[in-house]
Parts: structure tokens; sequence; C-alpha cells
């Protein structure tokens, strides 16, 4: 394909332009701040330059009009091209670190230099971590550097065809054959193969296999594998492996997720990882001693899936904010001329309640991050009563985020109206990409049902006048009021009542599991059947902890480190989030809070007034968030607005656009156009 | 690629047959009044069979795996096999008609026959009919026939690059040559091309170009010309024309959605459609006499819409809630056997209410058709004073089907877990062409303000005591009322609060914009910014016409020719939908409706019980709805329930899986897993 003619202008679109002259504050200084600091902001770039320099114009697309074959195998060329380059800048830049190789494999830049993933994403960020974490010295040393130079290339295999959820009905079995000093490893039915593992397919050459262990037929529990897969040098799979590609998804083109049938296959003692749970040569086995590291992980995982799912409604509310302000349609007055749709006020609705939900999202897991330090410091010092709360709050924040960020940028693509369907708008694929985690990494509902179970537990508590765990001391708050005090409009009085409706949402599904409990229910038939009210709850809590830690964050002691202006835009964006999680929760809020119609017209104003104030700062807000064109990889966000050009230009990029005629026509669509019926 | 073991075992799950023997009433039953009579039904199977009988296992999946290009010619390979089969069938079973040939190429079967959709769709729905209802005699005898007969493969070109919703602003223009008697069609720069018509990419050779006339210079209007794009035998573009497609969409993927973009190309005179505006051989312009036909035809068109929504939505169901008894997960009690995942509560919520919603879209659409054709006969005798407000209704019952039911398809899919994420449950092929509706045929917001305006409108009528037409008759009977009445729990109850707080948020909508006015906002201005709260009464109205239709449609004269059984399950139905409708809308609801805590808890108590009752019965009714394995095209969604073996049988047949080592291995994968740092 010779695609010598670029359609695409050098200049900047011209109501762009005018956008970024009229915000009312400096975004060089919004970058710098959003990145952590200047010199953060600067070695972004750096990398950015260095990576994206020599990429084709059409590197972003064209795997698109591949076959799914053709795609898996430009995809591994694209890794092992970007390997050495990123290797180089490791060391040019941080040598002995990680974050840029393999760091960029994962990073935001990944989705530039990947934006249909990659086969080596469950490598990188399982395989390596869970063999360092939970293997014995010398399976770090055996096994983890291999891992990390890519010598071999593991997956994590957990999920089965029958079981994700629930991890202890899975059946994959490892009986530990004495004799031999081996585990002989099985699938023993379709519904035990393992499925989904990201690069199972055709990559990887080992799995970390999650598996019941039996030892002389006694059940010991789950317990991991190291399970080679493939000859080192053929590839072929090794006898008793059945391995493939689960096939094509919604999402995810490249990531290359497998199946999984073990039959007999053997392995050493020494390839089950043993930090913890330990079987001897001759059969003993020393179970594992705590639980409690795991739930460390589990919040280190839901952050880093909060950081990554804000960041793709950001990508996507860049994408339509900027693609809003180029776009001109439907005249507001019927003789003057199309107006840019940002200036419609039900675009507006659209676009920026998205940006700040995407920023109160961010800098909840920042927050997190906080404590998460916090909380490894305390584990260390064998303190572990932060624990529970932070294990909760982090499912609260992931059920929210992947929810709340999977909608916005669903609705997000909507607002840019037909071309938003186009793939080289990028929004399906950042969608397909995002929505893959409201089920990964314990399911939304499963989780929410968990918190809501947590949040009874801790209401039992506290009526038994035990002090609630500063999580949920807001029960005692809110109980404390006879009446919600009169609507005040302040933001203080918006995270109360969110805290108020949380706390009676919490009572109401307590009494009610209560009663059924009461009638001779079982407490987890009871818990079944109050399950909407659970998760209700649940979602609650979850709500008023992002918006007291959104105004935290920007009113907090930080915000003398921004100038007056930027903090003046930043306070708009708080004022539009909580005003529009409010609107957006009235029917529990009023269900205990008694808005007067005053109070309901000024939150509408309000809502209005946020939007307004937004306007001017919309486009300089997205490109404070310093998203690369390449990581967009989006026709209608590019930073230059040139929308109709790029449009053109990904249209010609077709593969079917390079011959003028198909070649079904002679063979098909001719002899049915000259059938006379 | 051979596929010869099948996976699939020849029996029925056996929780699903557990499912249908214990179902209340008689699916025969239910799917004869769902297909409009045991004839109907009868028919519908026949017709069925015939289509379905002799396609490959792979057939509704392999194109998955295929290049753009690949994918696109095997669809037209496929229209071609199945055109001589669907006309065979018609001249069988309903010689002369056109309900098999073309019909079921757009029908409900089409779903099953072409998957990824065909690029004679807007041939058959859009260029045939816009000749024969805007063409003069002559014209449709000779375009007529030759479209019909597909000797001609036409598209309908109207929305440009940068024109969509507003069609008055599109640039493509047709100057009329008086000396030569010719229309010379130009789009004048990029944003003028052509963008997004179906078939136009390389399939039609016909098209019909929407443009505003010229001549002498002085412009006539927007007014359709039939310009032929490429040769007849050779199918190469003509002179002038700049033809292709736009590339991949997220969904639609053998549409064939074009480009075209037009240099001086001559068209004769009478290729200018003139049923109602004419130009003569001497340039004398004579206007089209009325507009309001086209009213009516866009009516025609949503109905179709919500009929094709509201089905894609019970596709989606009928999948996930089969799924839902298949699968099974996660006890309820610890130590017992997991349940099927239909019996946790949470889940039912997801499925269930859609069920709901998607019947109650179908019955409004029903409801609308009769209005429709009723409409039509008035029409004919003159009179139009239905008009309007069927517009109005047809427009907000698009907006919300469309609206609701995609929200819904991906809820469902979403219920489903992980393995809705793969392509061969299905679920993101329908959403695909559910969504791009969102859009087409009017914009959902800007339809939303349409009906706002409307709402306005007839708001300030009635305030000036005339008496509003009956579509807003209960602006008359809310407004009565001092204050609501006690909540009495009853579906008139439920309808009423509907209408009552409808009829107050178009108030509030009125206020507001008056208030802006007065304030010497200009009227379109006022109505900018009253955007939010005009688009909330908007869908307050619709709201309010689906939930009376549906009761109307379930308990009117109908019920009677119903068995008795059936009609409790169907009236479980309603009470669903109308409790979901009024807990969704609570924040609206409670603003004007004093709901006492004691209502409250028994809506959510209604709610659970519906959801309860309605547990034996999900599989019947989604069997009820008779969709054909075919049409459900899903892995997950099958007749006999058989998920694990066919979600293994698809994996195998993905195309990387026919050989065990891919091509890259040797030379990217292996010098990468080689190298060492």
């Amino acid at each position: 394909m010779s695609m010598t003619k670029s359609f695409i202008p050098k200049t900047i679109n011209h109501d762009l332009q005018k956008e970024r002259l009229a915000s009312t504050f400096d975004v060089e200084e919004f970058a710098a701040w959003w990145q952590g600091g200047e010199q953060k902001l600067k070695t972004k770039r750096e990398i950015e330059r260095a990576l994206f320099a020599d990429l084709d114009d059409g590197y972003g697309i064209n795997h698109e009009y591949m076959s799914h074959e053709d795609l898996y195998n430009s995809a591994v060329k694209k890794v092992a091209e970007a390997t050495p380059k990123l290797k180089a800048l490791q060391q040019k830049m941080n040598p002995g670190g990680k974050d840029i190789w393999p760091g960029g494999l994962l990073s935001v830049h990944a989705h530039g230099l990947f934006p249909e993933n990659h086969p080596l994403a469950t490598h990188i960020s399982m395989f390596v971590d869970v063999v360092k974490g939970q293997g014995t010295p010398e399976q770090v040393e055996k096994w983890g550097k291999l891992a990390e130079n890519c010598n071999i290339i593991g997956t994590y295999a957990q999920t089965e065809l029958a079981h994700g959820t629930n991890v202890r009905g899975i059946e994959t079995r490892a009986d530990y054959d004495i004799r031999a000093g081996e585990f002989v490893l099985n699938t023993p039915n379709l519904e035990a193969y393992k499925w989904w593992p990201g690069g199972m397919g055709h990559t990887a050459n080992h799995a970390m296999v999650v598996a019941q262990l039996y030892i002389s037929g006694k059940h010991k529990g789950i317990q991991m594998f190291i399970v080679p897969l493939r000859d080192a040098d053929t590839h072929m799979p090794l006898p008793g492996v059945d391995v493939g590609e689960v096939g094509k998804k919604l999402g995810m083109a490249a990531v290359n997720l497998g199946f999984l049938g073990l039959k007999n296959v053997r392995i050493p003692r020494t390839n089950m990882l043993m930090k913890y749970a330990k079987v001897d040569r001759d059969g003993t086995f020393t179970a594992s001693p705590a639980s409690r590291v795991n739930y460390l992980t589990m919040v280190y995982t839901r952050c880093l899936i909060v950081n990554l799912n804000s960041t793709l409604l950001l990508q996507a509310a860049t994408i339509a904010t900027r693609y809003s302000a180029v776009r001109r349609q439907s005249p507001i007055e019927p003789n003057e001329p199309e107006p840019q749709i940002i200036d419609h006020v039900t675009q507006r609705l659209k676009l920026f309640p998205e940006i700040a939900t995407g920023m109160a999202y961010h800098l909840a897991a920042e927050h997190m991050w906080e404590l998460y330090n916090q909380t490894v410091l305390d584990a260390n010092n064998g303190k572990f009563d932060r624990l529970p709360d932070m294990h909760i709050l982090s499912c609260a924040l992931k059920v929210l985020c992947t929810t709340d960020g999977c909608a916005g940028i669903e609705r997000l693509r909507l607002s840019t109206g037909g071309h938003g369907y186009h793939i080289a708008a990028n929004l399906s694929n950042i969608y397909g990409n995002a929505v893959a985690a409201y089920t990964y990494e314990g399911e939304n509902t499963v989780l929410l049902l968990q918190i809501g179970r947590a949040l009874v537990k801790a209401w039992a508590s506290y009526k038994q006048a035990e002090t609630p765990s500063s999580s949920y001391a807001y029960f005692e708050t809110s109980m404390r009021l006879k009446e919600f005090p009169k609507w005040d409009n302040s933001w203080q009085c918006i995270v109360r009542a969110l805290q108020y409706t949380a706390a009676h949402k919490t009572r109401i599904a307590f009494e009610n599991l209560s009663q059924r409990i009461a009638a001779g229910q079982s407490q987890a038939v009871a818990a079944n059947n109050t399950g909407i009210e659970l998760t209700r709850a649940a979602e609650l809590h979850g709500r008023q902890f992002v918006c007291q830690t959104f105004v935290e964050q920007i009113t907090g002691p930080k915000a003398q480190q921004r100038s007056a202006a930027l903090n003046s835009a930043l306070e708009n964006v708080v004022e539009l989030f909580l005003v529009q999680t409010v609107l957006n929760n009235l029917s529990d809020i009023l269900r205990f809070i008694n808005l007067t119609d005053a109070d309901l017209r000024s939150l509408q104003q309000r809502l209005e007034l946020s939007l307004e104030k937004f306007r001017p700062n919309a486009v300089a807000i997205c490109d404070g968030f310093d998203f690369h064109d390449r990581v967009l990889n989006s026709v209608l966000g590019s930073y230059d607005g040139n929308v109709y050009p790029r449009l053109f230009d990904a249209a010609k990029r077709s593969t079917m656009n390079q011959r003028p005629v198909q070649k079904s026509f002679e063979t098909y669509l001719k002899p049915l156009m000259k059938a006379s019926l």
C-alpha cells in the first residue's frame, strides 16, 4: 500500500487556537501539577518523543484492516521493535530502573505503541510479579530473572471456563506424586480448562497455573505452579498440553488470550511457589501462615485499575472535547452561523461532567496510593488494622471508577455523533480496553455485595456502641442528627448529605437484612434477598468517599503550591462534580433529606453555572492532561484539530480503498445484478 | 481449515430443561401471541428452516477472523447465495409479495443470514423506497423496477463529512445548466463529501444524492438526484466521481459505508426526483407543495427503528437469561452447591427489567403502527391534525427505545461476565448494530430538544386555556390537582404519577424559558440555555406514554384472547416495568409527589416480589420470543444451553488455532527471548 499523499494540513484548527487563547489559567502549570511536577512532565515528554518520533503515519490504524492472525503477528513485531528502543531509553534516562523497560509495555505510552494492546501484558504485569512476590529466594533467582529478561514468557492461569468469580470452585488439580517428587496437573473436564490468560494463546511458553493441590488424595487448598507449556526452541506445545487462543473479543485485539487443558502434565516439586505454603519432598504440607498480605496485593491492583480507567476516561473526554470545539452544527439563532457544538448546553452536559469524573477518580487513586504506602509501612511493623477498611475502599473505588468511567466513555463517544462510530475515532477501542475491568479483578456486582456486607457489619458494630473505624465515622456523625440540617449549598453540606444518605441506606439494608433473618432466613439467604439494597448502600459509601477526597485534594494544603488562577478553575471542576453527584443521586437523597423546591432550583442553576464557567477552560484542561497524539490515536482528538482531513486520511488508508473494484464484483455482484427476476 | 470434530452434545442442558418444565404458562401460546397469530408463527418457522438448514457450522463466526477486505467480499458472496433461496421461498410461500425477497434482507432473518450485516441494506431500505415515494410515474417505471430487481444498486447520500443533523447546512450543490438541460453536481470542498451511505463504498453503482439546487445561481432548496457512480459493466468509478469506503466502524462490519466526492458530474434533468418539486427544461422551478408527507415517512422510519431496537434488546436478554440459567457460580449458602446465577437477586435485577423493557417498547411500537395506519387513512382524506402529535410521540419512542435499549444490551452483556466479552457471545455485535440508531434518523439529544420545544409550546397553549390535543391531555388532568392524591400503589396511580411529574417538569422548563426571555434572551438562546430541562421533560413525556400503552396493551380487550395463565405472567411483566420506571425516575417524582417512607419501602418490596415471580418464567418468556439459534448466533444463548462446549467450539474455530506456532515466533518472538539484557 503506498500512501504518499497526506491530506493533513500543518496548521492548527482556528477554533481550537481560539479556545487555547481564551482559557483562564496556564496550561503548562496544570500539566506539571497533573504529572506530579515539572521534571516528571519533562521526562514524560522526552520519552514520548523518543518512542513515537519514527512511527509510520498509519501505525495506529493499519492493524484494524488485518485478519485476526495477521494482527497478532504484527503486534509481536511491534513489541520486538519497541523493545530495544525501550531498553536503550531506560539505560539513557534511568539506568537500572524499570519504569521505561519493561514499564513502557504497560504505561500510558503503551497506548500509543500498541493501541491494539499486546500479548506480553500479562507476562509483565502478573507472571513476573507473582514469581517475585510468592516465590522462594531460589525460585525468584531461577525464574524471576529469566522472566524479567523475557527469556521465558509466562502468563497467569487462574480463571477457568466455568469458574471465575468463585475461585474456590476451580477444578484444575495438582496431585503430588511422592515417589517421583513431582506434581501431576490435570484439567479433569472441559469446564476446568483455563480460560482468558493473556498471551497464553501462542505467546507464553510458561504458565502460572492456579490449581487445587492434593497430597495422597487429601485436599490442601489452592496453590500456584509454574508449568512449561511450549518447547523453548520450537515453541511447539509440550505433551499433555492443549493450548490455543480463545478467539476474538470485543477489545484488546492483540492480547492473545488463551485456553489451556492439561492432561497428566508432570512438573518438579520445586515448580510450586513456596514462599508461604510448602510441600516437602516426602509430601509434608505446610500451610500458608497469613492471607493478609493478599489483601495488600488486591489493594495495589485495584489502585492500578483506577489509575488506568480514569486515564482512559480522560482520554475519551479529551477527544470528545476537542472535537466539540471544532465541529460546528445547528444554528442556535435560526439565521446565524452554526456554532461550535460545545456551545449547545446539552453538549456541555455530555462533556464536562466526564472530565470532572475522570479527575475525581484520578485524585482519589492518588490519595489511595498514599494510604497504601502508609499501610505497607504499618504492615511491615506488624500493624494490620488499616487493612480491612483500605480493602473495602479500594473495592468501592474500583467499582465506581470502572462503572462510571465506562458509561462515561460511551456517553462521550455518542456525544461525537456518527464520527465516533468510526474506529479511527479510537473511542470504541478505548471503551473495549476500559470495560474489561468491569469484570476482572472482582466482578463489580460481586464487589459491591462484599462492600455492602462490610457496611452492615460495621453498622452492627456501631449499633453495639462500638466506635466505628474512620471509614465509617460518618455513621455516627449522621445518625447523631435528628434530621438533616437546613440545606446551605456549601460543599461540606453536599458531602455531609451524601454521608447522611449512605448511612441511612446502610441502616435500611441492615434493617431489611435483620427482618429477614428474624423471619427465619439464614444469614446467607437473607443477604442474597437484600442484595439490591446492599449494592446501593455500597455505591453511596464509595461516592461520599470520592467527593470528600476530591474536595480535600483540591482545597487542601497542596492548593498553596498552585496559582490562584489554576485553583479557581479547579474549584469549578469540584463544584460541577459535587452538584452532578447530588443530582444523580437525588432519588436516594430526597428520601432522607427534605430539599425544598428552591434548593432544587438552586442546584439546577449551579449545574448550569458551573458548565458555563467550565466552557472557556474545557480545551485547556484537556490539554493539561498532556496526552500525546499517538496515545489518543484519534482523528477526532488530535492536538491540531484537523478533524475532517484526518477522517479522510483514515478512510483512504482502508485496505479496501487500495483498489477501485473489489474481487466479489465479477464473481458475485455482477451476476446478481444481471439476473432478472 | 478443517473442522471435522464437533464438541457440541446433541442433548439439552439439564438446568434449561428444568426451567422450561417449571414455567407457569404455555410457551407456544406466548409465541403465537407475540408473532401475531399461530399462522404467522408457523410461517416464520418455515422460512427459518428453509433459510438456515444448509448453513455451515461456522457460518455465523468465520467472518470475524477475516481481514476487513475479505469480510466484505465474503458478505457479498453471502448475499448472492441467499438471493435465489429468498426468491424461491417468496415464490413458494407468497408469490408476488415482498416479505421474503427482498424483505429477508432486512427482517429478523437477516440477523441469522448476515450477522455482520451486508452492503445491500441501504439499497433495499432506502433507495428503492425513495424512488417510489418521491419519483414521478415515469421515474418509478424506469428506476424503480431496475432497483427492485437489483439490476442497479443504489444508496442514499445525504449526510456529509461536516453536516449530519443540520441537513439544511449541506454543501453539495446541483447547478442546472439550462443550455444542456443537465444538472452539474459538485462537492465544493472536503467537508461537503458525502459520508456514511450504506453500500456506497464498493457496492452501489448509483446514489440518491441530496444536494442544494441552484438555477441561474439562485438557490431552490434541497432536492434529490439520481447519480450514476460506477460503470455498469466494469464497476469502475465514473469520471468526476471520487468514491470509496469510510473505513472500519465499531459495528456493521459488512455494510460498506462509503464516501463520495463529485466534481462537475453531469446528469440529465430527468434524474432529479420530481414527484413534488419540479424543474422544467427551460429552468422553470416549481416548489414542493407540502412537507407534511415527510412527517409520515419519518414516523414510519422511527417505528421501524423501535421494532428493530426492541428486538435487539430482547435478543440480548434471551442470550443473557439462558446463560444465567446454565451458569452456576458462587454458593449462596457457604457449603451448598453453586446455584444457577439467575438465583442471585442482583442478577435477576440485571435481566428481568430488560425483558420487560424490550416488551414494553415492542408493544408501544405496535400501538404506534395502529396510530400510523389511522393517520395515513386520515391523510388520504386530507386530515392532518393527528400528524404533529404522532411525530413527537414517534420521536420520543425512538429516543427512549434506543437509549434504554442500548444501555440494556450492554448491561446484559456485562451480566454474562467475562464470556460476554467474547465475540462468539454475539452481544457486542448486537450492541454495535443497535447503537448506531442512537445517532441516525435524528440524533437522540436533538430529537429530545425538539420534543421539549413541542412540550413548552403545548404548555403555552394550555395556559391560554386552549384544550390540549390528546397527547398532552395529562397537562390538564395533572394541573387540576392541588397536590397528587395519596399513593395507592395501583398501576393507574403510577401512570398518573409519571404524567403529573412530566407535566410539572414541562411547567418548570416553561417557566425557566419564559424567565430567560423576560430577562432579554432571544427565544433561541433561552431555549438553548433551558436545554437540560427541556430534554428531561421530553424524556418523561415519552415514559408516561410507554407505561400507559404497556398497561393498555396487556390489560385491554386483547387480553380476552389469551389464557389466564399467560395473562398472569404478562401482568407481572407490566408490574415490574412500572415499578422499575418509578424507581428509576424517583429523583423527579419525589420533587412533586410526597411519597412516604412506607410507600418507598412498598415499592422496593414490589420490585423484589415481581423479580421473584418473574423467576420461574424468565426462560419461558425468552423462548416465547422464538428467536432462531441462527438469529441469536450466540454460544451463550443457544436453545440447548450447551454453553461451554460451544465456547470451546468457537475458540477452536479461530484461524490462529489452525496452526500450533505462529509465524512471528521465528522472526520476532524467539529473537526477543534469546536476547540477553
